[in-house]
C-alpha cells in the first residue's frame, strides 16, 4: 500500500533511492529504536531524539506533559519525524563517491493528542513491547499520576517516505581500474550482555524476555 | 571550555542530564557516523540524516550544490543539528521508568559557505578521514567539476548543549521492593567483516585502515 508521494515527501535528489510502500516504511519503524523529532519553535527548527512506537497507521511519541516539545507538538505544530537505521560505510574508489548505506523514513504531519487515560495506557504498552518485547506484563504498570504526567501523541502514517541505499560503492567509470580497495564495512546496532541494576537482589534470575533480545541483536 | 549556554539550548526538563563542556560535545560529534540536520522550508521543518565531520570550532556538512538543504541553509536559514548515540535500554521495574542510556549533541547557529576549491578540499579530507581514518591518501581525490557541484558548509560549535544518560534505571523508592529484573542492556553500533566490491580484482589486499577500523569497531 503506497502512500501519498507528495510534493513535500517526493525525494529530488535521488529519486532512485526513494520508495513509498507501506511495508519497507513500516519494517523501518519498527526496527529502529529511536527517530529524531523536528519542530519549529519561534522560527527555530529543533530535533530532538526520542523513542517512537508504531501501532498501526500511526507513530506514537511521547514525553512529559510539562515539556516544550509536546506542548508545542499538541498546539498543532507540524512535526517531521525521521528515523534512520546506518548499515554501512560505502568505500569507493574515488573520495567523491564515499558513501553510507542506510535506511530512512521521513514522516510529516500535525499530532492528535491521547486523551483517555485507556488509549493511554495502550500506548505506553507498545512504547514499553517495541523496546524489548515481552516486557509489558514484567513490570509495574503506570499509575493514574503517571498517566497524566506524560503526554502521548498520534502521528498519522501518512504523508511519508523511505530512502535507501544498499550494495557496493559505484564508481565512475575509469575509476574501475585504480588500484584502491573499495567495498562496504558493514555497521549494525549490537546488544551486548545485560547488566543487572546493582540493587536488585543478586540471586534474581534474568527473565526470557532479556535473555531472547540479547540473543536476537547480539554480534553475529 | 564551556560553550555557552543559550536561552535556545538550556536544558529544561531534565537539567542534570545536560553538560556542555566542549571535550564532551566534541567528543560525541567526533564518534557519530551521521547527524540529523534540521531546517525550516516554508514553515515546515525538515529533518534529515547526513555525514558530518569536526574541524577545529566548526562542525561541516555537505551536499549537492543542488539540493534543497544545502540552498536553503547556504542562503542563512537557522539551523539545528543533532547528534546522537545509542548506548542502551534502560529497563526499570516500572513502565513508567523505562528510558534510554544515549549522549546527544544539539548544536544551533547559521552557516558559512566555504569557497575556496583548496578549503573544500580540505573539509572533504576532513569528511573522508572522519568516515574511516586513513582512507584519503588511498582513494583519488576530487576534480575540479567535483568540487563545484559539492556545496560545503561550516556550523560554529557555539550554541551548543550536550544530553548524556548512564547507568541503571531510577525506580520509585517504593518500587525496588518488585521482583521484576531491572538493568541495563548495552547497545552499540558494531562492525562486521569488510565485503569487497564484486567488481574488485579478486586479489586485491584488504588495506591497513580497514583491518584497523573493523577491528577498532568490531563485536567486543
Amino acid at each position: 500500500m503506497p502512500t501519498a508521494s507528495s510534493q513535500r515527501t517526493r525525494l529530488r535528489r535521488n529519486p532512485k533511492r526513494g520508495v513509498f510502500d507501506r511495508a519497507t516504511i513500516d519494517a523501518i519503524l519498527d526496527e529502529a529504536p529511536i527517530c529524531h523529532l523536528g519542530f519549529v519553535d519561534g522560527g527555530q527548527c529543533f530535533v530532538l531524539p526520542t523513542l517512537h512506537a508504531r501501532s498501526g497507521d500511526e507513530l506514537l511519541l511521547h514525553g512529559s506533559a510539562a515539556g516544550r516539545a509536546m506542548r508545542t507538538l499538541a498546539a498543532g505544530a507540524p512535526v517531521c519525524v525521521t528515523v534512520t537505521l546506518v548499515d554501512g560505510l560505502v568505500l569507493a574508489r574515488s573520495a567523491f563517491h564515499h558513501s553510507m548505506n542506510y535506511r530512512c523514513v521521513v514522516l510529516l504531519g500535525t499530532v492528535r493528542v491521547l486523551g483517555a487515560p485507556a488509549e493511554k495506557e495502550a500506548a505506553l504498552e507498545a512504547f514499553t513491547e517495541k523496546l524489548v518485547p515481552g516486557r509489558w506484563p514484567a513490570v509495574r504498570p503506570p499509575s493514574a499520576q503517571e498517566l497524566k504526567a506524560t503526554t502521548v501523541l498520534a502521528l498519522p502514517i501518512d504523508e511519508a517516505s523511505a530512502k535507501v541505499r544498499t550494495g557496493p560503492p559505484v564508481d565512475d567509470d575509469e575509476d574501475y581500474a585504480l588500484d584502491a580497495w573499495a567495498g562496504v564495512i558493514p555497521l549494525e546496532l549490537t546488544a551486548g550482555p545485560a547488566i543487572p541494576d546493582p540493587r536488585m537482589r543478586p540471586d534474581a534470575a534474568q527473565p526470557e524476555h532479556v535473555r531472547t533480545y540479547t540473543a536476537a541483536h547480539g554480534p553475529r
